[in-house]
């Protein structure tokens, strides 16, 4: 494969024409393709559609200690649930709030406590002048969303190979006392896949913020969630290494079942310090009585413990693993070696980042929705949907099937193509 | 049988003798009684234990239209939710937003948002010098917390039989801007078992608020939780006598299954206008992807329709109805005609609410707690847990077993007659 900037402007304007007619035929087909969003799809929720059988009219609906989960209370939810999280996420029970569906809730209810009531007491973030937060790129898009609507800063760190840019994560942290968190996903990162390095979490647990109420949003939406059994990232465990700095308080690490069972009937957890959760529990018991507790106790009933969900999502990769395979294989044979872009290799989590040409990503998305398929919009992995170098798009290989999800990237890699060329030529 | 201001003073001292003797051997019985919270009972959640039946894995998950409510999405509810609780409430389905479990969080969310954000685009309340809310008084101590924790100032609004004292309402709300809103528990109000009149209804229906932004909160929690089926309070519809008036856009009704199904996995819903639903949906989207859509389909599948409610909650009567009259014999048998005290007969609900001599509540409830029964705090029903007259206790019969409320309510009245002596023989 020859480089398009290799090319001449006659082999280039060839090109074009040939691939202008396959676009034309592809958009004749009137395609309805999706890769826009990180949702499973119905084989995986299939997976685990005989947890409602766990808790039928004949089941014990009381915990291990005495409570009716089908009434009011537990503000924290059972004592088995945190036990099941503790479990899975190796920190102890008392480090575990449960909460109802979508660890989302809990991480916009965290920002907007902070915000009218302040962290354990400090002043609250809307009495101060400025509020800041770290963002590495790209990231969430839903994550931004949050801090841009209570008018946060949002700050760009670039993420590296090994998590965020932690010179200038420390940089900022120790010297302005306006910066109050920074948003990660240190697992599988949304939307690039990268894995944090243990020597990124090791300096993220050795910061020594200016503000005390600084903390680190841990969201570790894919703490077990790997593509392949004999190749998986490992995380260091923040906890312990916050632990070790006498710094326990500084992580909030968020966690949910969306991506084991249901996505929008699982459960979701915060782990913290106990000071921090205890922060935790006297906002909440203003906002609720209680979370479902019900489907706390189908989903223990269901797992046993954390060997029954490490089971289940060996099940989950047979089926990802597969259409994210066909995705790189088509951008390994279409577009390797072109020099129009570049793009990475998960070993889990939801999602593959493509990285076009400058000023690309934009016209990338609009071309392939033309010809009938949806991609996360441009920019969107950015604060404020600005991507600075319009370069990133996120493609979610996880809820079309297997023969879509082939179309789709031969698709996308055309579109990447035709843009591509014209903005060589540009360059010429 | 005497009132006791009639009596003389010896007659006072020797009739506290004789109670003070039976008090100390009930407390020698060590009991364990709880008059506290309005939750169901074990026999009521066991009502609708074969609800966890109609969702199991042979069950088709899909709505309707199509919807796996597995799956992230459909952010407002489900098709179906909302037309039930349209179908019970009588409002149009588009009049609904369905949310997860507990309408206390959708209140809080209410609040909060108007804080952060502003009510429909208009001024965020945190940016303004006072927030007032009118309190209906004795009220729901959590909804007083809500507007505690925000700072909002409480103002006390006599509760009459009709509803709230509407002069003073209609006085506050046409004259200052600073009042934003009005808490409600217009049926069987939570703990008097009032039901606003129809005048009532009316006349908040015609409020001309001077605040753009002012709402009522109109928490009809026990909308169908009648204790007699021959025998009901009927609460006119606020939404069409709004509608009426040209102002739908100023009432906030919430309403929940947590009485109907089960307390901590019920479903819950705000009904209002289109554009109060639509500022809904711009505060949830940055928060959620969407609510427990499986539980709301259990539901719909489990009633089929606002009849299969309202069938369950002839099954809930014939549980509380008995409980109920066991207080009420009790209070009648022992303390009418002595003029220490005045008690609710309300028809549905979960709460009768008792009116003791100026002064006496705290004793009373702290006099019941030495012999093992805890009740309601006195002052809870009160903003700032003020009672200004401390007089009022709520006393919710639901929870405990039919011959432990008779036994709880004999203590009741003991502590009652003992405290009320003392303020007799003080007074005179």
């Amino acid at each position: 494969m020859k480089a398009y900037k290799a090319m001449t402007r006659e082999e280039l304007e060839e090109l074009k024409k040939e691939l202008e007619k396959v676009y034309e035929d592809v958009k004749g087909k009137g395609l309805s393709l999706n890769m826009a969003r990180g949702k499973p799809s119905t084989e995986q929720l299939d997976l685990t559609k005989d947890m409602l059988d766990v808790l039928d009219s004949k089941a014990d609906l009381f915990t291990e200690d005495g409570i009716d989960t089908r009434n009011y209370g537990e503000l924290t939810g059972i004592r088995e649930a945190k036990v099941l999280i503790a479990d899975l996420m190796e920190v102890d029970p008392d480090e575990v709030i449960v909460f109802g569906n979508g660890s989302l809730s809990i991480m916009y209810d965290t920002v907007a406590g902070s915000m009218s009531f302040g962290v354990n007491g400090m002043t609250p973030w809307n009495k101060l002048e400025k509020v800041k937060f770290l963002c590495p790129v790209p990231g969430y898009d839903r994550h931004f969303a949050i801090t841009e609507r209570f008018g946060i800063e949002m700050i760009n760190i670039p993420l590296t190979e090994d998590g965020p840019d932690m010179d200038m994560v420390r940089d900022y942290v120790e010297n302005d006392e306006a910066v109050k968190g920074i948003w990660c996903v240190p697992k599988y990162s949304n939307p690039t896949g990268t894995t944090y390095s243990d020597e990124t979490v090791r300096a993220f647990a050795a910061l020594k913020p200016k503000a005390d109420d600084f903390r680190i949003y841990w969201d570790n939406a894919y703490a077990v969630h790997d593509l392949y059994e004999d190749d998986k990232d490992v995380l260091l465990n923040i906890m312990d290494e916050c632990k070790k700095q006498g710094r326990e308080d500084m992580v909030y690490q968020f966690v949910s079942t969306s991506k084991i069972t249901f996505a929008g009937a699982g459960i979701a957890a915060v782990i913290s310090s106990k000071a921090n959760l205890e922060w935790y529990r006297q906002n909440m018991t203003i906002r609720t009585i209680g979370y479902d507790k019900v489907n706390q106790l189908r989903h223990v009933r269901y797992f046993k413990n954390a060997d029954g969900i490490r089971n289940k999502m060996k099940d989950h990769a047979r089926i990802l693993a597969p259409k994210f395979k066909a995705v790189l294989d088509c951008f390994e044979k279409e577009l390797d070696g072109l020099e129009i872009g570049t793009y990475t290799r998960p070993k889990g989590g939801y999602f593959i980042s493509f990285m076009a040409l400058e000023g690309c990503a934009g016209k990338i998305v609009a071309k392939c929705k033309e010809a009938g398929m949806v991609t996360t919009g441009a920019g969107a992995t950015y604060p404020y949907k600005k991507d600075p170098k319009d370069s990133n798009i996120r493609i979610a290989p996880s809820y079309p099937t297997l023969e879509d999800m082939k179309e789709a990237a031969s698709l996308f890699c055309l579109c990447v193509k035709l843009v591509s060329i014209e903005k060589v030529l540009e360059d010429k």
